[in-house]
């Protein structure tokens, strides 16, 4: 499958469920540190059209939806952004409808916010909507975003619960299939602050040929072609690859109890660094980035 | 160096600073929890004169040395042993002393309670005491135990400080020299519940000939030897090896910046599970454990 559109996944914002799943007045310094530390800035300037994209902020994940889109509304405007709309479906027939695809069929940008990721899978998973973006995204300079659950939502396996202690006894993590925008990845988000680098673990000893991404708060990957990440934002993107996996107790213990792993290779990208899912290979951020960038596209 | 004793590290217990920090009557059902696992009775069984062994609780790392003390003597009481003496050393002076020395002559096994890993090092570090433990644990088949700040203590090298959330920005992790009783590792303790994985990459990428050790709560490992570690307890041991990292920007980039790191090689080791220094050979506890660390002493 092609991939002409560009995916923007984000860990989330410090401190918070999801960015602005709260909408105290004393919330909205932080989320303007988050934004204006330049993620969703970036959204905007990774779209051909800037400042005048058609974007859509989609608040399916939250269960409070006016309040998420308003705050979404909001940032983007004080970045300057001059065609914004929230499109908050809430069930699967709006998902179906003639006026949903029109308006996705419109936009240049798509932004999945937080909340909840099943809700994301259960409610968009198979609808018209989905097949839109999939096309879309396959087709089109589109950017697609998602930040929390809507990160986590993006690719094509994804982890919906798992307690972070409990994280390495086996059945802990929940994962179920994601919306499809990225092939052979688990997306984590609020990785740092939460500590769920066993979930990653998890989810990738059950079956290796899936790559382990931890988004940290503030920080997220921009992704090109489906498969060249750049990591953005102030903190660090984890990669689990588990292809070398010597050994696992796996499929011999019962479930709760800890699972042993022999070898797994784990990779730590601060802003600038990229990966190449094709050929697996980290470039470590050291010249400007965009040098690297472009440099790794024209390879 | 010859090894004839053994050394058993363990992580602390869940949900508190150190075991036994907290003395207040309701901790005391965690308390048993934790040694009711087997950890501290471990600890008894280790020693070959088991329930009749001397040991001495070393309160060093503590800031309320009677307490912790005084719940380490009812724990190994309430597990059967029958000659517990707690040697509350708080000053260098008392660390040279004669009559410390002739106390751990004579024991068999030696506790370091948690706390501060700063205070074992800087109090302890250099003294006689310092030497005659090393000694010991050179040349007689004695047990040396450490919990949290104790644990830390151990290797020859000791983080004592660093925010797991900043724990992969430049500088953040703090080391310096631990107790030298086992070496090329760093060991790191409340491992799973504290999210401190951050700490030992920052301490891994800065000397990779360092084998990165994150002990979880309820959880530890039994060298033997100076090398032969098997997992113990009900958690998780996280080793993290960082002998093939292929690129890092860690010389490059300022105090307070993220690090990036190519291939980090990580294990997770749960019960029984073995690993060997000197080959760098997990083993996944797959026989009894006790089947497994005899063939292991033999091989």
């Amino acid at each position: 499958m092609e991939r002409r559109g560009k995916l923007i996944v984000i860990g989330g914002a410090v401190d918070k469920g999801s960015f602005t799943e709260k909408n105290d007045e004393k919330e909205i310094e932080k989320n303007f540190n988050f934004f204006e530390r330049g993620i969703l800035r970036r959204i905007i300037t990774e779209s051909e059209f800037a400042i005048n994209s058609r974007i859509e902020v989609i608040t399916t994940a939250s269960q409070i939806p006016e309040e998420v889109g308003n705050e979404y509304m909001k940032a983007f405007t004080y970045l300057g952004a001059l065609n914004v709309g929230v499109l908050g479906i809430k069930t699967r027939e709006e998902a179906n409808s003639i006026d949903t695809i029109q308006r996705i069929e419109n936009a240049h940008i798509v932004v999945f916010t937080g909340g909840d990721q099943l809700r994301l899978t259960s409610i968009l998973g198979g609808t018209a909507f989905h097949r839109k973006i999939l096309q879309k995204y396959s087709t089109e300079p589109v950017v697609i975003a998602g930040t929390s659950a809507g990160a986590a939502a993006c690719s094509n396996h994804m982890i919906y619960q798992g307690s972070a202690t409990e994280a390495m006894l086996k059945g802990e993590v929940k994962i179920t299939s994601g919306l499809g925008l990225i092939n052979n990845v688990i997306i984590d988000t609020h990785f740092v602050h939460r500590g769920r680098i066993g979930r990653l673990f998890q989810a990738v000893v059950g079956n290796p040929m899936v790559l382990g991404v931890g988004l940290g708060e503030d920080t997220g990957l921009l992704i090109i072609g489906g498969s060249k990440m750049e990591a953005i934002g102030s903190g660090l993107v984890i990669l689990v690859d588990g292809r070398f996996i010597n050994d696992t107790n796996l499929t011999e213990i019962e479930l709760g109890e800890p699972i042993s792993i022999d070898h797994l290779v784990v990779h730590v990208m601060a802003k600038g660094s990229l990966y190449d899912l094709d050929d697996h290979k980290l470039t470590v951020h050291r010249l400007e980035k965009t040098l690297l960038l472009k440099k790794m596209q024209t390879d």
